[in-house]
């Protein structure tokens, strides 16, 4: 049996020894064999910062973005293969597409997000221009670059797909190689994605690197600038984040680690409600699914002290209908655990378990079996603790990485709160009720220890994902014992690849810095409107201002007249004089911005294709009649679409009286055409 | 001499032993003896969890906000005192001035940053509602929640008032208590700042504590909901970070330790000009502010290589004019170090420094000192060393933490870059320069291995708030041998005191959770007009719906002429045909808008006092002459202002077509009264 191999440095590497044997989950066989032996780890690390950094850095988010949809589409023709090879380490057909199309789909995720959240450049502004002294000649902004090092993933064997994907598209959106460490049970897997990958050329060099195997002195080579994301257990979490040269240079370190996640039954949920169904079918879903391997799995079944007995009965039906086996089989609810180390794992803290309950449903050392030999396979069945007193550390402590849950009973949502909390830190945790007021305090009471909560009852069981599922624009990850990280999150997990930098400086610089017009900036007025540059041809700064334009009573009488808005400060100067802001009758806000754009606007066809909003608009002073209208519009920043044919500009409308004053201040968005010619 | 006291489960606590002296910095004597003999640290940390946490709950960010300013005030009428027992330290009035008036300005600062940019509640909303289905059924939002711990201060000598201050005020405004550890050399002047901070009354119980002296277990008795928040060196910072308990329940560390902090002098800044004045100016200020014992103070001055000689030489002649001495002498600049053991440290660095370069100014065995015994007191001289091989290890490497800089030349703009990240990870930069080009260069090159940079120029330099001080709004942090932390930052640095959560449900259980409408939840409508509610009564949810007014050809073409905005798509039925996003001509979307507001208006006058602004306009169906367009407009979100007769509402307003589409939507801000009787 041929070792896998690993992709570094560019290339395929084939390790220098033999390596140990990986077996199939459900026969036993040996798959393939796994070693690093004979790489240069430090040296693989430095070409991702040497090339891969550079590369990806040549590269706007968008462009970035761009690609990851590419390779999605890529890696979703061939997921039958993956699929295929996927059921060897256990999994149906249906937990293979939670981690292959959930892997995809991620890639998709950030796409998205990289398109429609980020700009089309290689800086990102976060937050706010701060003004840092009353004159407006110094202002602070932050913004994120990328790090210049490498993202390292050391990941779970519980999900060889979506684990590497879910942390690459952060990273590789935010410009920063990957190098991926899988756990060596179903690195067969993980290889094979990377070979697609690469396969497809879609990634520039050096982006994504593969070390099958172990990463040996990996951790003494990491700089301030690389980045750990660790999944697997707390105990081995802790010793890398503690690892001296991680500790010395400050290595962001994201753990994900064990997690005791609870589901709460709501008292509204009654045997025979939607939400009583919901409760028990979504527990079995999460005992069985990748058959209970999964961080995000219900441990711990919290429900009101009187229903522990209709809860048991119910969950133990469905349960029952469960069956076990080759998940080639199409029958096959359940596949095996990943190994049969994994096996005795489970039994071993089923035991502990049982310390405090009793089990009432499976037995961990019989298992019916559909198309597999049960004792080379890694079975085991569904099996549920009953524990009746809630306060034994056992099910709060105690995590049986499989198809194991434990049903406690509480007394009040307090109670259920409290119970929630002694996970002490959780990834997720669901609350099934229809009842918002109770959902609501498990939730506000539960929040600090979790990462994630659910709420699922009739109203959205349609379309809810469920309590297992992290989703990219969510964060995963949670306090304490799950590891106190955090991944995804739509755009917070692009910025965990970059450093925040809080910039100071005159507004000028601060534009260039940015590539955004900071107010305060120079304008650049010119005998060209500005509405008449096609999207390549305008800069930022580029400025037009139009006015002065009177506003006369007569105008603010007919706009209250023709919209229909007359509302008293408008149209009865008694009553619009005892209004705490004004000194009299006052136009309206809609009149001002309506007159701006008759101000600013270049009325024939030209690149400017529409205004399709407005944001930030702030009426700063009441604009009276016989006061006079200027305004300045500056394009403040520039989107090029990549693959349309045009972009999107935001403006900055600033506009004033004729004391000077700024009566309001917004950004007008709009579409803007290419040139013609370059058209896509 | 008696020792200090700490204040801990409510209550003085007096040492059960002596204690060990503190001295005075200038003249030796001893000022206070310290111990945290007795004291029960656990005891401590459970209180402020039992007792502070809760209480602090009970208030909304604008409650705490407002305390924090009257805080503030307290503290500004006492700081007189303060400054005089500062002088104590070494230092001067000015140095004296940067500590508590900065300290009191993070408190002013947080303040308004709780009002402006936190809502008036006790859940902090972080982002979008995030759609996770196409129904609309299921969304998703992240929610911030205070942890339910102990935000515990580990700090450094050198800012006894800003120290804690800039880390309490984030922490207060999450709803987390505070427990201060001064560094031992002058924690009678932090002890002195809690004495009066508990004098005032302002602080609800068990939100701050103080522990003078040492922490003894403390680390053992974290939880996963306490933080760290570590100010000293980086082994300490390194060592107390790797600690088992801290390590197994991922307790929150944020480090700021070590940090050779650059300032790169422009090439365009030639000697004569503005910027190489305020280069040299900066350079000697950062090297006597505080005798240098700043952590964001100037320790590598980058110059063009041509221009060391002019550099050391300006900075020379400037620092010859600085009088070292007793800080109650008015003539003096600089004052004392902190201490005779950190003089004895300066002084080892330095020979470390000077391995690789040469003393250019000053003398570590001889200083003149005015008003003073230089033998009794903590005297040094502001010392400059010139490296002409920028290449060395030392000057990159070894902080002397006194009143030390090493001015090193650099090539090109690439080769400050370098330069610059050869720190390995600083608080703050600065680039003195007015070549936007050059400036934009190094930001962004040296942006990922720094928190903070800062671009001074003549434009600037009025207002500019200089290299070494970090600014309630921006962030102060950096990565790396800075210690990969992050403070402050505005809302930053509150959030950082809290747990992110994504809450996934239908948008009712959602609105319930926030507190705030989410689109897709139930709308109340009644026979009142919201617009009729005072504050009090209004609730999330209260809706009007209005229409449906028909849009004609008349109105597109009048509102074209009345407004001047005669845009093609508006008047030119052919044009606006030839428009990709247009099937003809279309009204204006400030028609839209405005005709919307004529629709859900309330003429007569009432509570809703203004409308001050509109936010994520986005208009997204054309609306074509003969359309009838409704609107509905929801109550979202109900801001009352602390101290104000009036508080802000923000309404969804959704305006829909005859078959139904949304043709804009967006959120009007309105400001609107608390009932009469109830005004403040």
């Amino acid at each position: 049996m041929a070792a896998l191999r690993s992709f570094v440095n560019g290339d395929w590497h084939v390790p220098s020894e033999d390596g140990a044997p990986l077996h199939d989950a459900v026969t036993g066989e040996e798959v393939a064999r796994i070693s690093s032996a004979g790489i240069d780890i430090a040296g693989a690390l430095e070409y991702g910062r040497a090339r891969g950094g550079p590369v990806l850095g040549e590269l706007t988010f968008h462009q970035r973005a761009a690609l990851l949809k590419v390779l999605a589409s890529h890696l979703l023709e061939h997921r039958e293969e993956l699929y295929a090879l996927s059921a060897r380490t256990g999994a149906t057909l249906g937990d293979s597409k939670f981690d292959i199309d959930g892997g995809i789909g991620v890639l998709f995720g950030y796409s998205g997000k990289g398109r429609r959240e980020m700009p089309n450049a290689k800086v990102y502004v976060d937050g706010a221009v701060e003004p840092l002294g009353k004159g407006g000649t110094f202002v602070g902004q932050h913004i994120c670059t990328p790090l210049r090092g490498v993202a390292v993933q050391i990941n779970a064997f519980n999900f060889p797909v979506w684990g590497p994907l879910e942390k690459f598209a952060p990273a590789f959106l935010a410009g920063v190689p990957t190098l991926v460490k899988p756990a060596s049970q179903t690195a067969y897997l993980t290889h094979r994605l990377v070979e697609l990958i690469v396969e497809s050329g879609v990634l520039p060099e050096g982006s994504l690197q593969l070390v099958c195997g172990g990463v040996g002195d990996l951790l003494d080579h990491l700089t301030d600038q690389d980045l750990v994301s660790f999944t697997g257990s707390a105990a081995t979490g802790q010793r890398l984040r503690a690892h001296p040269n991680v500790a010395a240079r400050s290595v962001r370190f994201n753990v994900e680690a064990d997690s005791l996640n609870c589901s709460v039954l709501g008292p509204d949920a009654a045997p025979g409600t939607d939400e009583f169904d919901l409760f028990v079918k979504q527990l079995v879903t999460e005992m069985t699914v990748k058959a209970g391997q999964k961080c995000t799995a219900i441990r711990r079944a919290l429900v009101p002290a009187g229903r522990v007995d209709d809860v048991v009965q119910a969950a133990s039906e469905r349960l029952s209908k469960v069956v076990v086996g080759n998940p080639a089989s199409p029958e096959v609810r359940m596949g095996a655990l990943a190994s049969l180390e994994q096996r005795e794992e489970v039994r071993r803290s089923l035991k502990a378990l049982l310390a405090a309950g009793t089990l009432v449903h499976g037995d961990p050392e019989r298992v019916e079996v559909a198309g597999a030999d049960a004792e080379r396979g890694a079975f085991l069945p569904p099996m549920l603790v009953r524990c009746d007193d809630p306060d034994r550390a056992e099910p709060h402590e105690v995590e049986a990485f499989g198809p194991v849950s434990t049903i406690m009973p509480y007394d009040s949502a307090a109670h259920a709160v409290e119970l929630a909390r002694r996970g002490l830190g959780s990834l997720a945790g669901s609350v099934v009720s229809a009842d918002a007021d109770f959902a609501r305090e498990v939730v506000l009471g539960a929040a600090s220890r979790h990462g994630r909560l659910l709420v699922l009852n009739r109203h959205n069981a349609r379309e809810s994902t469920g309590h297992g599922s992290p989703l990219p624009a969510l964060v995963h990850g949670g306090p304490g014992r799950a590891g106190g990280g955090e991944e995804m999150g739509g755009v917070r997990g692009v910025l965990h690849h970059m450093q925040r930098t809080a910039v100071q400086a005159d507004p000028d610089t601060l534009t260039a810095v940015t590539g955004q017009w900071v107010p305060g900036s120079g304008r650049s007025v010119t005998d060209v409107h500005p509405f008449r540059k096609h999207l390549e041809d305008l800069r930022v700064g580029d400025t037009v201002m139009a006015g002065p334009r009177a506003v006369t009573l007569e105008d603010v009488e007919h706009f209250a007249e023709f919209t229909g808005d007359t509302f008293y400060a408008h149209t009865d100067e008694e009553a619009a004089k005892a209004n705490p802001f004004f000194e009299g009758r006052v136009a309206h806000g809609y009149l001002v911005v309506s007159f701006a754009a008759g101000l600013f606007v270049e009325p024939s066809p030209g690149p400017v294709l529409a205004n399709y909003g407005l944001e930030n608009l702030r009426f700063l002073t009441p604009t009276y009649p016989g006061d006079e209208l200027t305004v300045t519009l500056t394009a403040k920043q520039i989107t090029p679409r990549v693959n349309a044919e045009h972009g999107e500009v935001r403006w900055d409308a600033d506009v004033t009286n004729q004391v000077g004053e700024s009566v309001a201040k917004y950004d007008v968005l709009t579409l803007v055409a290419k040139r013609p010619e370059e058209k896509a």
